[in-house]
């Protein structure tokens, strides 16, 4: 794959790292193997770049276009999608009662992680799709999961998630969208919703919005909230696309980036209203969706990854070939110029990079495969233990690499020099697209909260607790002496970067029962920060001790595997670090920020 | 001005801590006073507001076109820059005796902080034509100053700098563009430009181009670069535009943002030969040309700040203004939304920005002052202990305002949600522009070999001393007991942080006697950062004494200087930690980046 992603790397991580071959021993996936796996990978693999990655300039040039209600897209973004359904990609992890394939959620993500690279902008509807119809799986009836799920599993109906309205973006108790129960069971919904990724378009026979609303007498807050299907087109008593709901386009946001997903205003019952069928019962539409929306986050965390790690290729492969300039030590200017991959601030800026992109690639597939584990646990403690770990990780999954991602993009510019300023070089595109990420489901902020104020404390740090025996796992194997010697000192500086931060997580919570639970999370996105540098330090030193013993076992790619272990020891050298004057002031919970006052600004 | 810049701010800046009134002391400004530099500070103002501001939205939509060999610019742009002129303000830091005001350099920089946040896309082309004009008068021939510096000065003429080349970009030493002399002294010039802002357009009734070019047989490298005027139009006998020279438009660098400062492809000679004038004698050009650039690098980090400053008035308001969700500790959602100012960590992300923003202006106005002193001397030695400080904080003043403008333009995307990340906002627009600062006018890779490699060792460290006595002033000031204690606080905390980066500088500089000058500037760049840091706390800190006194001295403006010391007090415990690890680093001259080998990425 020309710059789109190491299909190396993900062999390594699928594989040397995450063992998904194991996961072929659990009856849910027993009629897999790794040839199967292969074989998907492959496919995914030409379709970034034989169809996605070369439309990614175009699509984002040939913005959606608003036509009286209808949106404009480039006819490439169709073809792609076309494409990626007749590959029958959008039934991958679904199971096969439900026409699925039935394949590891773990195997889904690295398919998900290619599609992102070589053109995460066209492949987002089908995230949302995959998101929905997961979503009325979990929560909604047998006839729901065949009347909306199923075509959405076969990819001729996409889907949405229909959250935000003008007045409540981030603050979710507070929208007003109403749903009016209808003597046929049915409800008439109302109202307008804003930032609707794929909201309307001509790609699919049919679009299944999953929409938040109010029933009247409701309680006021989130626990009013009730989860609805409505659909673009009604289904007829054949289960195809009849007329045509109460939705309208009412407008589309003009992005800065990630433009061939379109976005837009839509006004519900506008003619009196659209209907919807309730999924789950009334006042549950929260949680439901909070279902939808933990998937979506790890998949904005893994397209903010891939963005990173396209952009790191780019990066390098101009640094191999551009010369520009002399060794430090080289005077004579009748000496030709080197590439400038051997400066060692552009080598820096690089590693930087992969020390970025890989890691939260890494990252994201480790919380796949923990999804697979829980999915395939046979007790109860084991799925308890496995859910504590993702509730934790999701916010960490979402914000490290939709916060670094974009870092690593910034670097790919910078590599480039002016050149990297132009849109002749995809690096601006890309530096434009991940900017997005620390925004939407869930800004940082959101995120930070969610952290540190849900889920370190929740079930009295249990969540922590079952990351910390994740990790002491790890620092185990870390002891182990190699011929790497590098490979024990990690060891012994993640152990003291994770008792530091579970120290200063105890200390703020103690200083919390007086100072209280303003100033207690008034610092949550720094923590937020913190905790997540910590996290994908462990996650590079899983990394570094499978490169280490297989130098060790005479591996014939020496370069890969030392990418690997320099890689880690510049994240161990170069970011880590900057944790320590992170939990110092997080240990004091500062009051700078709280106490400011609006006049003062 | 509606979000532009505070001008409470600049005035606090030029009067109460940089003391513009006793430049009218000095006999080179003694006709001028505190009323005239706000008569032009008031017209900056307007000008920003009316006509600058209004058009930036604009000028970024409608990017210059090519057509034909010409450029074709929104009226909108020759509008302003016509307004501009006509003001007077090309004159106002040049000599009265070449028809300039004689203001102060540091009130020209008052307004280029004006300029730069109203619109620094359009008021770029006046920046470059000042700069061409100083290069002129400092290096060039009484002829060549009536003829080419002049017109410049009156604002009827444009400049340009033409220093990089397709194959030449960071690396000057390797230009080839030719300058053979011919019979009647001029010089007859070919060969290819790359990257020249404002190379084409018509704005002006000319534009001079300073170009950097090579004397055959002269030696190879930059000792053999000269400089030259090589004007669009050459002048007639009456200096009037007169036939168009051999220089032609090739093209245009199509950017992501910047888009009103027109960028260019110049060939030189395509039909035999430019005419160019000799600037200086043969070969040294590139130290004329620093002249230049020394400027250029300031003008880009006010540039930097200003964007900055503009992006944080902007999300300062929409902060006031959004209300989304309620206070921690209110979970009734029957109580209205608060403004999203009431967050404390939306308030950090305001705070961050204040002390970006307030602090690289504050930077680099500075320096400006610095130059004024400079220029009116008594004494050599004097003279020279101001060069110094200039010349070691040049590369800060163009790098850390050009690091982390963009970070506070992030912020204030973020600061507005999805909102900030569609054209209907203005902080898309100021984060894509302030991009281009840290890649023009020497990368930030340049910028700390220059500084660590250079700058820190000249003249056996004699700048970083004139440095470290400056600080020790402010030290002492900050040692006076005041009613607000962080004072004396932030005193000894900066004390400590200045002694550990002298120390660590020393470190480095004798470990280098051992490893070499590879590994002493592999992690220039870092350097650069951490000593940036330790310079705008030391920035912050000269703020907040005043602030602290004029809290004493019973203010009736408490909000604005309030407001002072707690971004200082932000500066000091959210962001000078961040300073520790770098050192910490630096100090072991790490080799992590420079031993990775191109086979491992």
């Amino acid at each position: 794959m020309p710059n789109i992603i190491s299909r190396r790397d993900l062999d390594f991580l699928l594989y040397e790292m995450l063992d998904a071959e194991s996961l072929t021993t659990k009856p849910l996936y027993a009629e897999h193997s790794r040839e199967v796996f292969d074989q998907i990978m492959d496919t995914a693999e030409k379709l970034g770049e034989n169809v996605f990655q070369p439309i990614a300039a175009l699509t984002d040039r040939e913005e959606p276009k608003f036509d009286n209600g209808r949106t404009i897209l480039p006819k490439e973004t169709r073809e792609a999608l076309d494409a990626y359904v007749e590959a029958g990609f959008p039934a991958m992890s679904f199971p096969e009662a439900l026409g699925g394939l039935q394949l590891p959620y773990l195997i889904s993500q690295g398919v998900g992680a290619i599609m992102g690279a070589a053109n995460g902008n066209v492949s987002g509807y089908m995230m949302l799709t995959g998101a929905a119809a997961r979503l009325i799986i979990a929560h909604g009836s047998g006839e729901q999961i065949a009347r909306f799920a199923a075509p959405m599993i076969e990819g001729r109906w996409f889907g949405t998630m229909c959250l935000s309205e003008p007045q409540a973006g981030s603050s979710l108790a507070d929208i007003r969208t109403k749903a009016e129960r209808r003597e046929d069971g049915t409800y008439n919904i109302t109202g307008n919703k804003m930032w609707i990724s794929g909201g309307e378009h001509d790609l699919s026979e049919n679009i299944v919005h999953m929409v938040l609303a109010r029933v009247p007498g409701g309680p006021a807050g989130v626990k009013g909230i009730s989860l609805f299907i409505v659909p673009k087109f009604i289904p007829d008593a054949d289960g195809n696309p009849g007329d045509r709901n109460d939705v309208v386009l009412a407008g589309l946001n003009h992005k800065m980036g990630n433009r061939a997903t379109v976005n837009t205003v839509l006004n519900f019952g506008d003619a009196g209203g659209a209907t919807g069928w309730l999924v789950g019962g009334e006042g549950m539409g929260l949680a439901a969706m909070f279902h939808m929306m933990n998937e979506a986050r790890i998949a904005v965390g893994l397209g903010a990854a891939s963005t990173a790690y396209t952009g790191y290729l780019h990066a390098l492969d101009y640094a191999k070939d551009r010369r520009q300039g002399r060794a430090l030590d080289d005077k004579n200017p009748e000496n030709p110029m080197v590439p400038i991959i051997e400066h060692a601030d552009v080598k820096r800026m690089l590693l930087q990079q992969k020390a970025y992109a890989e890691g939260a690639v890494a990252l994201c597939l480790t919380g796949a495969r923990m999804i697979d584990d829980e999915k395939t646990a046979e007790d109860e403690t084991e799925k308890a233990r496995l859910n504590l770990l993702l509730e934790l990780l999701t916010p960490v999954m979402k914000s490290w690499p939709s916060e670094y991602g974009p870092r690593a993009n910034d670097q790919a510019i910078q590599v480039h020099g002016g050149y990297g300023y132009t849109r002749d070089y995809p690096v601006e595109r890309l530096y434009r697209d991940n900017r997005l990420n620390p925004i939407h489901e869930g800004t940082k902020g959101i995120q930070g909260l969610d952290l540190l104020g849900r889920k370190v404390v929740m079930q009295d740090g249990a969540a922590i607790q079952a990351l910390g025996a994740e990790i002491r796992k790890t620092l185990d194997e870390a002891s182990h002496k190699t011929d790497y010697p590098y490979i024990g000192e990690f060891g012994d500086t993640l152990l003291e970067y994770w008792e530091k931060l579970t120290t200063t997580t105890m200390e703020m919570a103690a200083k919390a029962r007086v100072a209280g639970p303003k100033a207690y999370l008034a610092n949550a996105t720094i923590y937020l920060d913190a905790f997540g540098h910590v996290v994908v330090a462990w996650i590079w030193l899983r990394q570094a001790i499978i490169a280490a013993r297989a130098m060790e076992a005479g591996t014939s790619e020496q370069n890969f595997y030392r990418g690997k272990l320099q890689a880690c020891r510049y994240f161990f050298a170069y970011e880590l670090p900057s944790v320590t004057p992170m939990l110092d002031l997080l240990a004091t919970l500062d009051t700078t920020c709280m106490e400011m006052h609006e006049g003062w600004f």
